[in-house]
């Protein structure tokens, strides 16, 4: 482990937050908000702490996979311990661990929020909320598409021939290369849903926040009401839609746009992710018939948007969904746990993962009556390696394990026990909003200070995949 | 598929069902409780149908692979289907989805009931419902330790080595020497159950059958309070001692029996069994200190009592946990989802596997900070065959599959959320009792029919390992 190297990026990193701690300053001059020294004292601060590891700490060598996974776990880290900082600073969240949890749940684009009034806040600081979702989102998309597959985690190898870009070995190149084309793909989109919310009388700003917190599946609203303060039908189906776009792999879009649709609707999980989507809607729309919704095209329009934002991690709201009947909350419980497609900036297990479990216990089976038959679990025309299989089996039970564990702590600190799962859940697939305490129409303010940072680290998990995370807390991993 | 030599075996277990459905009938005599002659019509239809399939199909070929999965999944649904009679027939419970209900429970060592008032019940008939637990714990430990390791389902090939017996190849006569030693271990832990119970002043009557289902870890009493009715610290105590034993691997009480203890006290799932029945009786003396149970060693007691109870999942009753904090009932309700040892009469996912899963996980991290290194998970001594492991990923997607499946079908047909979920677990874990509506005071009698057919398959799914019944749901098995 090469710690000089990796304090070296950091700041890197750092110096990289201290630019982004100034774009909303123009939008602070712009409404007058007052929040424009908050900003610069981030950057000023930020810009010195990242500047003095650059330039402390140099090394001549190339990044390897050990420094990849301190540089990813502790970049975002930095990233919500400093993005932090315009909150504070500008009084609008006046706890320090408040304002770290909101900007984690950003950076990781979650969504949950500790604000109480959140069109209370300087339009500046919305927009950096916003922003933070937004970069998270850029970041994931790299991840889990460029990084995550070379540093072998989590049976992310599988999308490796799936990712555009030059093959080389090199870490650094093929990150580069892979980062431009698919960031390109993720501001096109960002900008097209920008121009149709605008083209829906969403104001200017309102549409760069939301356009930002949908493309990262964020979920964070500039609205106390999130999305239902609009209340409009066209609304709700752009955002529909591009919450869907965000759940899917970006290699897959990539694709798209240069013509290929063809290995677009061919993609087996991309069809799988539509048809859970498909079919939930379907259930909870049949569900929510008569009772809540005596409106056929509301039922859809309410529905759908719920599924959807469940299923892809976004967490809008424009329904409060635990006022559908009991078994539609069932349903989304476990739409939580599925998460978008791996390579989108969706969270939750991922729906590759979820197909893949279910084919390898549908051969289990097989090879019980057919003991000497060989038949391999595939994905799309590819077999998948075994050790992809291995690798999904230890995410999985990790995941579970994480999950007991951290609900087991909320609920010891004294949320009830569906409020104690649902905030984990929430936060380490990276949804935003829950159940109970934490429901759609609620906020995570009245977690205690500890929780906030178990749920914090929750979130840091899901995002980075945990094995990411994880693999630090190994006392091998610290040698020479 | 060999049908004709399926449904003669299937015969021959429908003759011995009729000879087990006698033993009750001196208990009827002896209280004269006028259930005789329902256990002989009960006796004769089993035996006209028995000698019937076992007459009319003759079969020269051996046993294979594919006959065993349907004999034992068949076999035990029909011991449910003709071990309900006697209940119908004396009239003690007119339903006979209710007496199938409560006989599948039997059968399956899973201890839901059905009955509002067991005192009651003609004291023949309160036999027989311990009796078919006992029979069917015989059952599982041939089952899991002889049957299953040679069909090759669900991991359990890892203790192949570990049964004592010869290890021929061909089917019977190894299943045969093994059941016979396993079972003189069972028979013996048994009697020495009921002459402990005896000495702590319960009646002989009571001994037998509270002996029956905790050997079985089955949690039929014969008392409406469970085991708390006998209100005595000594026979909590022999009963906590004997469910321990029962959730142990049964070849290890073989081996200790012939000395080798030192096998026992090694043994790598034993030792995490124990910790972990530790662990959870720590945690839960913690939380109902003071406030619960202000006396110690009452604490100790009544805690200990259900973390055992419930890990082996026995689910016998000496408290209403229901009442604890409700960090009790969280660890409560994931000791539910593991289980026992493999190879013991306990349900759940087994010990082995969680224990497998996690060692798994972390050789996984491991494996990405020493991507050339070779780490094997081992258990003990040995190294963990990947084919092993595999199963047992096979295994945890599908029982998480049915777990959500069949709760999805409880909420649907108008069970509240938790009590879904609770009903599914219990059932599917073989535990008894569970939360909500069907906790530890309550009984399934309230559960519509439907769901008691979804619940009796639930035990089913979760006694046979799932493999053994989901095959027969591929057409391939039931081709030549």
């Amino acid at each position: 482990m090469n710690i000089t190297l990796t304090l070296r990026i950091l700041g890197a990193l750092l110096l990289f937050l201290a630019i982004a701690l100034l774009i909303p300053l123009p939008f602070s001059w712009l409404y007058g908000d007052g929040a424009a020294s908050a900003f610069i004292i981030s950057a000023l601060i930020s810009a010195f702490c990242g500047g003095l590891l650059f330039c402390l700490f140099r090394s001549e060598t190339d990044l390897s996979v050990r420094e990849g996974f301190a540089v990813v776990t502790f970049g975002w880290t930095f990233f919500a311990l400093f993005g932090a900082l315009p909150f504070v600073f500008s009084g609008a969240v006046p706890s320090y661990i408040n304002a770290f949890f909101e900007t984690m749940s950003g950076f990781t684009t979650t969504g949950s929020t500790i604000l109480t009034d959140i069109e209370a806040l300087p339009p500046s600081l919305l927009l950096w909320r916003s922003l933070t979702q937004w970069l998270g989102g850029m970041g994931i998309i790299v991840l889990s598409l460029a990084i995550l597959p070379m540093l072998g985690v989590g049976g992310m190898q599988l999308f490796k021939a799936e990712v555009p870009g030059p093959t080389a070995d090199r870490l650094k190149p093929r990150i580069q290369d892979t980062a431009k084309l698919l960031w390109g793909v993720y501001v096109l989109l960002t900008g097209a849903e920008v121009v149709l919310l605008m083209a829906g009388d969403m104001s200017f700003f309102d549409s760069i926040n939301h356009a930002f917190a949908t493309m990262a599946t964020g979920g964070f609203s500039t609205r106390n009401a999130s999305v239902a303060a609009y209340n409009s039908a066209y609304i709700d189906w752009v955002i529909t839609f591009f919450m869907f776009l965000a759940g899917v792999n970006f290699s897959l879009h990539y694709l798209a746009l240069r013509g290929k649709i063809g290995d677009f609707i061919r993609n087996e999980e991309f069809l799988f992710y539509t048809g859970l989507t498909l079919v939930g809607t379907i259930l909870i729309v049949l569900l929510n018939m008569g009772s809540v919704y005596p409106n056929f095209l509301d039922n859809l329009r309410f529905s759908a948007f719920q599924v959807v934002s469940i299923m892809t991690t976004t967490g809008f709201g424009t329904a409060d969904y635990e006022l559908w009947p009991v078994l539609c909350q069932y349903l989304l419980i476990f739409s939580m746990f599925i998460g978008g497609c791996a390579g989108s900036t969706g969270g939750g297990m991922k729906v590759a993962r979820i197909l893949l479990l279910f084919k390898h216990a549908q051969v289990q089976v097989f090879r019980l009556i057919h003991p000497r038959a060989v038949r391999l679990v595939k994905l799309g025309d590819r077999p998948v390696d075994k050790e992809v299989m291995q690798s999904i089996l230890g995410f999985f039970a990790l995941y579970m394990g994480v999950f007991v564990t951290a609900s087991f702590i909320m609920a010891g600190i004294g949320m009830d026990l569906p409020s104690a799962g649902a905030s984990v859940i929430a936060t380490l697939s990276n949804i935003g909003p829950g159940l109970g305490s934490v429901g759609p129409v609620d906020n995570f303010a009245h977690v205690p200070a500890v929780g906030k940072l178990v749920l914090s680290f929750c979130m840091l998990l899901g995002r980075l995949e945990l094995f990411t995370v994880l693999v630090l807390v190994f006392p091998s991993f610290w040698r020479k």
